[in-house]
């Protein structure tokens, strides 16, 4: 079959090679992926950043975002059979360490990701553990089911707050920014501002699915989202840049008792006035990675079937390539100027 | 002014008369009346059922739904000024009680009602303390200002669950339920289910607002949404019918681990197999009355910034009369074959 | 070895038998079996009530609450080893069901209880999955750690309300009602008021153990337990009789805004005034059944670092006696005049 | 009578001085001191620190914890009576801003601080608003009951996390720092690690009323208590320093999915890697300030009823002087050598 394969650790180290199917293990699944989709993860590994060299271990199949169909199951799988149409949580996780036995599995202290630690979905095929499987909702297109897991992302920041009839600020309007601005308009946020810092590809893109005001950083940002929430501040920060400038921002936007739910990776230490922005401010900061295992796959089914979210969704994807065209995918998702790239192996 | 009074302990004991406009104390306010809506409270003191025989004192100026604006506040007053456009929680709270004290001021031990135990605001003008005074977002119209107490409880019961992506059962299609409906649809409830016992008239309602499925009782109605859920049952029921058998499908229908929080006003005692449907099932039963003073208002304007849910609370406002048609409108409200009812002074 | 088996379906049906030592499978661990104990459901069987007759399937080894010590583990086995000093949680989830996806594998929908669904522990070996394996404290001795299934059952019900700093009536003072009475004292419970229904035994133990207040049925506990809390009634009712009055009672007693939590078996239907007794109280009604997997465990774990509870813990262990002697054991349970009766095969 | 009076914007700048009594107003009440403390706030306005120059108004008698009876009260006054036995929470709230109206009055917009911003209790007498009012337990002393506001405070803290049957580090071993050693133990917290960084006055203190473990600063902290948590790490903190370094190691002791609470205030700016301490581990950052009203004020009377608690709360208060010894109990309280130090006007 053919896969994309980190051959090297270099920015030039990504080849399309002919490799063998996976062989099925007892409590494996063997799926034929329909869709795939590239993740900023994928971009590290692409760029071979400081993380991906400490990381990765090339060759390897990379890729973790997907839907597609069982072609076959080891002996011992009991809850997928082929012909089941499913995506996957990334997140390998080992079930018996305190966080897997206390609902934290996403966090496992053992965990694996496929795509990262061991080889993923960037191919005709693919073999995941049986218990990572998720069942898809037959009515949902492939490219929506593939984007699950950075919709899982958005959801679980999401409702790590109370969105529902509040005033958000959604700071970094990258794809899971998108999501997020779309989940929340779709459940009754009162007024969603998102604000960008790069170009205004993204930040339009934010406003077609459902953003009430839009910024790019040198607008006067704060002073105009004080203005529209009458001097209170926002109730939620949903902070999805990876910027710490954008953290000491959401602070400053956060009414008093609100919370600011952190999604990004920062690269750099976060500067803080403690007294003021959280002490005094009666805040609440959540730091964010992965969805539940797997509460938040079954709300994510039950907000899926929403149509106007699912068309949202849809806007999302703003590209779609074959596999083979994985290098042109790549360069559009690095310029900025996507949303969510898709990848399509047939 | 004019007023709607109960002048007599019967049935035929409400009258249109000319009173005095209420003299303001000093933390009082005094408020010109643009909308009334007519709640079911006000049917049984029309009625004058067993309820009110026991509780109202006639002579009395019924009526607690309201939308006007002040013109007249107290020497004491600081949070309200002549001219601010409002509302009014209906709920007068002692505000040193226990419950006072913890956040729980709308079961208040001490509480009284305006238009229950004092006079209401079915009249040309109607005072109420200003502590009970809620500002209304100026881009709502009146009808839709009016009708927040009731759409207050909706939204307290609602968000006294988890219904976010999630299945819901709403059992029973008055206007609240109706309102119900369209706020889980809009804040992205996975599928609701609307049951219906009377009429096709409320059912037809509730669909209009969104009900995925509705139902009237001699329908199979816990075999479907067993299939529909997928042999799981829905994670919440909403109770709005008061009718204890309601209580008991709702138990049935209800998945383990879900909840059921119960609005309505049951005259029949429950009889109930308590191990199967609540222990073994691991259910929560929540009662709930009144709404939060003052979150549920706060989540309420929030809402209303929506323009889907500001349409549906139209759609549900059906009838619309003069004061002066009082009679007519109630007769409307009697027959079952209205959503919400509403008065206007001029 | 020796084990206790439940040979016929009728009271007189258990013998001591001599059987084969169970063979481990893949994921399976062997224990040597330091200390069991009765529980009221060991108690049913033996009396092959109707809930017996229905579930159990003769031969069967029962029991399922124990401390020992692992002997051999199966091939695929990781998180447990020779030597290791465990108990273990006797519901057998399936692991990909809906509950146990979301954190609600105590009522996973295929669940088998060893004890009662496969052979139990009540012998001189004793087979488990691995998965259901924990650890103990090593500072433990075994009697203590072999009720952490019954403890765990009085903490998960604890926990899902509110009582600490509060006042909890705990209805019902069998062995669970007695752990309950001293978790809530040391975990500062303002006032624990233990109402007991038969005989003072078990109200006497409840007082050694902490309760502030204990009363049995024919007292008048409304009307001293109104009067003790001002008025206002308990914060929290943890309802451990399986008695329906007694939820009705609890209901009457609760304040404004309270938590009952019902962990018994109801053998008679409940009827209740819903209006006053739930809605108009804002009061929540929680079903119980298991222990959460496995936060509840790790809590209890936790807990068990005081002192003062694991002394409260040996005294709610009355009797102690041989694996041999169950008949008298049982005898013992059976009579009411006990608190947990536990058993040693050597 | 006498009062302690901050007469003039320095560090000598506090007399003792003879003043007029209070006049009450409508709403207000006048309490006969029978104990006041001295609060850290009290040692910032005495030093005359920057905080204290920019916000304090000389000359004011300052003070705010304390327990008495009341003398005369208000014409408006409904909830309070001459001859009660009173203590207050000293936040003056407004009662109509979002905060007051969603159950946040302990951070009001527009707070007023009595002893901080009108005049306070170092006196014979004191007049408060009789919403302000706290009835305490007849059977506790006066002492006990004069250091409700810092132990609200401790209480506050510990309730915004989960302590019981968990691990838990104290930072800071001050009053407040040792008042929440005592309570998380006698709530039933697992291990209670107490980090000083002073002197062993105070880690003595913590160690005399129930920490399991006390370090002073250059001990190898974090490596002992990742070995006695068997590498997790603790479950809670409970940052009481006011130090941003003892942040960064509360954050290294947390365990994934564990929650720091801060109620310091903090001289410095935080500089913080937020991937790693907290986005990655999943954590939760909660500032926290004054004491819910009143919900933590019941929770502490109830936890009062509990004699280990009050004969701890008597051992950390260490001193008691004559109000007229004002200064040297200020000395004693300066000196870091003292728990909670106690003032008696009579």
């Amino acid at each position: 079959m053919q896969a994309i394969v980190k051959v090297r650790g270099e920015l030039d180290g990504t080849e399309i090679q002919t490799v063998e199917v996976p062989k099925v293990g007892t409590s494996d699944v063997l799926i034929k992926i329909k869709t795939a989709s590239i993740c900023g993860t994928d971009v590290h590994i692409y760029n071979w950043d400081a993380w991906s060299a400490n990381r990765i271990k090339p060759p390897l199949i990379y890729g973790h975002e997907f839907a597609g169909e069982i072609v076959e199951v080891g002996s011992g799988v009991k809850n997928a059979k082929v012909g089941d149409y499913v995506s996957g949580e990334c997140h390998i996780a080992c079930g018996h360490c305190y966080n897997c036995r206390t609902g934290l599995a996403h966090v496992c202290k053992n965990t694996k990701i496929f795509g990262v630690d061991v080889n993923g979905i960037f191919g005709e095929y693919a073999m995941i553990p049986a218990n990572n499987v998720w069942h898809n909702d037959p009515e949902l297109p492939p490219e929506v089911c593939s984007i699950q897991d950075p919709l899982g992302n958005a959801i679980h920041t999401i409702f790590s707050a109370d969105v529902v009839g509040r005033d958000v600020a959604i700071l970094g309007v990258g794809p899971i920014g998108a999501m997020a601005v779309s989940i929340c308009k779709n459940i009754g946020a009162a007024q969603v501002f998102a604000v960008g810092r790069k170009n205004t590809y993204r930040t339009d893109l934010a406003k077609k699915v459902g953003a009430d005001y839009v910024y790019l950083a040198p607008d006067d940002v704060t002073g105009d989202i004080m203005d529209k929430t009458d001097g209170k501040g926002v109730d939620v920060v949903l902070e999805m840049s990876g910027n710490t400038k954008a953290v000491t921002q959401g602070l400053e936007l956060l009414r008093a008792g609100g919370t600011i739910s952190l999604l990004g990776v920062y690269a750099d230490s976060l500067t803080i006035d403690l007294s003021n922005l959280v002490v005094f401010k009666y805040a609440t900061i959540k730091g964010i990675n992965g969805r539940l295992m797997f509460d938040t796959w079954y709300r994510m089914k039950g907000l899926l079937k929403n149509e106007r979210i699912v068309n949202d969704m849809k806007t999302i994807i703003t590209h779609r390539f074959k596999l083979t065209e994985f290098q042109e995918a790549m360069q559009t998702m690095r310029s900025g100027n996507s949303g969510k790239v898709t990848l399509f192996p047939e």
